[in-house]
């Protein structure tokens, strides 16, 4: 691979918050020319602007794009689009179910006029068929609809949502899988595709763990805080160090083993009461205060090392500024730091899609709204400077 | 798109547990030929086998594959893995870093036999640089260094996982969305890639929201339980309902006054306590008091549909037997009830890739270990009857 994956192809990017812009993210940095197109007030997160939280995240998620205004609820911007889209590959968006149709420039509006178009919608439920299918949602109505928040807090405690806002960025990653997927499909037939990513739909798989542990036990367990859902292993959980906590997973004998070795317990593992999975769990307590017993004597940093160095999965519990300075996000690339006007320094990332042939590209800024908007109209839609000014004038763009 | 996405396309998936069994999932269900290769003793989550939540995922993830035994650490083994690389177009893991490489298999070494070959991998964080590379990840771990566990909670109250494995499924989900970049990029190039897929790469952005309050405040904000992680919107909150409890979160002004309108309370629209965001969120117990007297009076499902049918984005907090149920994701296909050998009916998930244009295939049975080894050596390597024999004798598959 010696060009960017996505050289070549152009997206006209109409993502708003999370959800669609990562996909747009993940777009450009793979190589692909994104267009973000954005009404005349901006995209959500712009319009919050400031210094806010949303001015992070707009800076996250949409760097190395170029940014367009557009007014679809007007004539002329709808007619706009309907140029563009005969010579884009891609249209994908994140809104209300139906908005597009309404305006008459929907997956088969569209798609009528570029046969090779590719149309990618992300909404709550997935617009195709089912009760939901005009149903808003957000990623904690996702959070609680797809039975995240019924597995999540402690035992006794009321549903708690993670305030990592996953079901967004799953299904924005589902946009851009099932976008590509169909751009590889367009290779071979030449024909475009409509693509329907239900947030619903990308959040279930998630549920694995307590899914299963509900049909062993035949109704679901008590939400478990941090051990296994379904209590059937040991160790699994968190534990307090000197100065914080560390999560330690053992899924074979081999790991309960190697950590009575870390520990410096080694007599632990013919301890009968602890050989086999069974026999742990059947002893779950014992083997976390076991395990606490050691881990409250340590930091988390020697944990960490004592743990990796005898093959145990262990990790600290970071907390978001060591996050943001994380040595290995940092050595690997994968975090930059860079100035942005409200916030200073801040942590932004490349694309998680890396290539060992081909480092991704340099992050930018986002361009203010409308930047781009007289370049990107004149040579997609073919827009002069006289059709731009009637264009201002009607509010379109 | 009138043929699956990725028809003709083969594929050796060595996933094991959620991680790459997904990936391999999304896979088999765009309609790659995906062929599970397994150790003697079986992949994790098999060798776990009988009634366990385990045998439930298993199910979940390996759906319209193949499966085959390969002993990688055996010669012959490794010797047949290299005369099938010749033949497939993909292959991918997620062992523990530097595994397949250890056996002389890895990315350099299959690429060097099948120039057009895409090698990828999905590790806890990645293993192309930094001072983590070598290291084990688990889902649950990586909840904890990727500061997930640190927003995650009630104030006041431990770092929490959620017990949605989502570090593990938005992983999945990249190394799919790695591969399929790989393969459209070969379309033009010819020439395969290494993909390397970091779990802690794949969890960064879904912070964005606390991240983004971090950087507003200068500091880390406690957690926040179901409010946003910098109480900086309401109503954004889980709020209880005669049966249970809803979500419901208004991010525009405009969510405000349809949710006045949906209480019944069209006159709150105007308090001026509660006009803008910023007003909103310094009143945020008012405003949480005032929804949760509304929703108390009423069941989850009215509320759900009052909200939505005003415009308001809500949803019920779902247990797992209701979202095992959902009539939604029944209605679109997104779920299907299936026989399993020891659970009984349990809820299988067709791929959230879902394109207008085509309905998925249908959902198989996992095949025995072992399986598919003879007809898809002889296929890809050339093995006779003979030949397998003896690499049965040598504990080669």
């Amino acid at each position: 691979m010696k060009t960017q994956p996505l050289d070549g192809v152009t997206v006209l990017d109409f993502g708003q918050v999370y959800n669609g812009p990562y996909c747009g993210f993940l777009l450009a940095q793979a190589g692909a020319r994104v267009i973000k197109v954005e009404s005349l007030m901006g995209e959500t997160l712009r319009a919050r602007g400031a210094k806010s939280a949303a001015s992070y995240a707009f800076a996250l998620l949409n760097t190395n794009k170029e940014c367009i205004t557009l007014n679809i609820k007007t004539d002329a911007g709808q007619t706009l689009l309907k140029r563009m889209a005969a010579e884009v590959d891609v249209v994908f968006e994140n809104f209300a179910p139906g908005t597009m149709d309404k305006y008459g420039i929907g997956a088969v509006d569209l798609r009528a006029l570029n046969p090779r178009l590719i149309y990618a919608s992300s909404t709550g439920y997935g617009v195709a068929a089912g009760p939901y299918r005009d149903y808003l949602g957000m990623d904690i109505t996702l959070q609680a609809i797809a039975g995240v928040m019924s597995i999540t807090g402690e035992d006794g405690g009321p549903p708690l949502k993670t305030a990592a806002a996953f079901a967004d960025f799953i299904a924005g990653t589902h946009l851009y899988a099932g976008i590509v997927s169909a751009l590889f499909a367009r290779e071979q037939s030449g024909a475009g595709a409509t693509v329907d990513i239900s947030m619903q739909d990308c959040v279930f798989p998630t549920l694995a763990t307590a899914m299963g542990s509900y049909y062993v036990a035949g109704e679901q367990m008590p939400r478990a805080g941090n051990r296994h859902p379904g209590r059937a292993l040991a160790p699994y959980n968190v534990y307090e160090a000197t100065d914080g906590h560390v999560a330690i997973i053992c899924i074979r004998e081999g790991h309960w083993r190697k950590l009575c070795l870390a520990m410096g317990t080694p007599e632990l593992a013919e301890d009968e009461r602890f050989v086999t999975t069974a026999d742990r769990a059947a002893h779950i307590d014992e083997v976390d205060e076991i395990v606490g017993a050691w881990t409250r004597r340590h930091t988390r940093a020697e944990i960490f090392a004592t743990a990796q160095a005898h093959g145990v999965i262990c990790a600290p519990v970071q907390n978001l500024d060591e996050v943001a300075h994380d040595p290995h996000l940092l050595a690997r690339g994968s975090v930059e730091m860079r100035a942005h006007p409200q916030l200073g320094e801040i942590a932004q990332l490349h694309t998680p899609l890396r290539f060992r042939d081909i480092d991704p590209p340099s992050l930018t800024d986002v361009p203010a709204l409308g930047h781009d908007t007289a370049r990107v109209l004149a040579e997609l839609a073919g827009v002069d400077d006289a059709e731009l000014e009637r264009l201002r004038r009607a509010d379109a763009v």
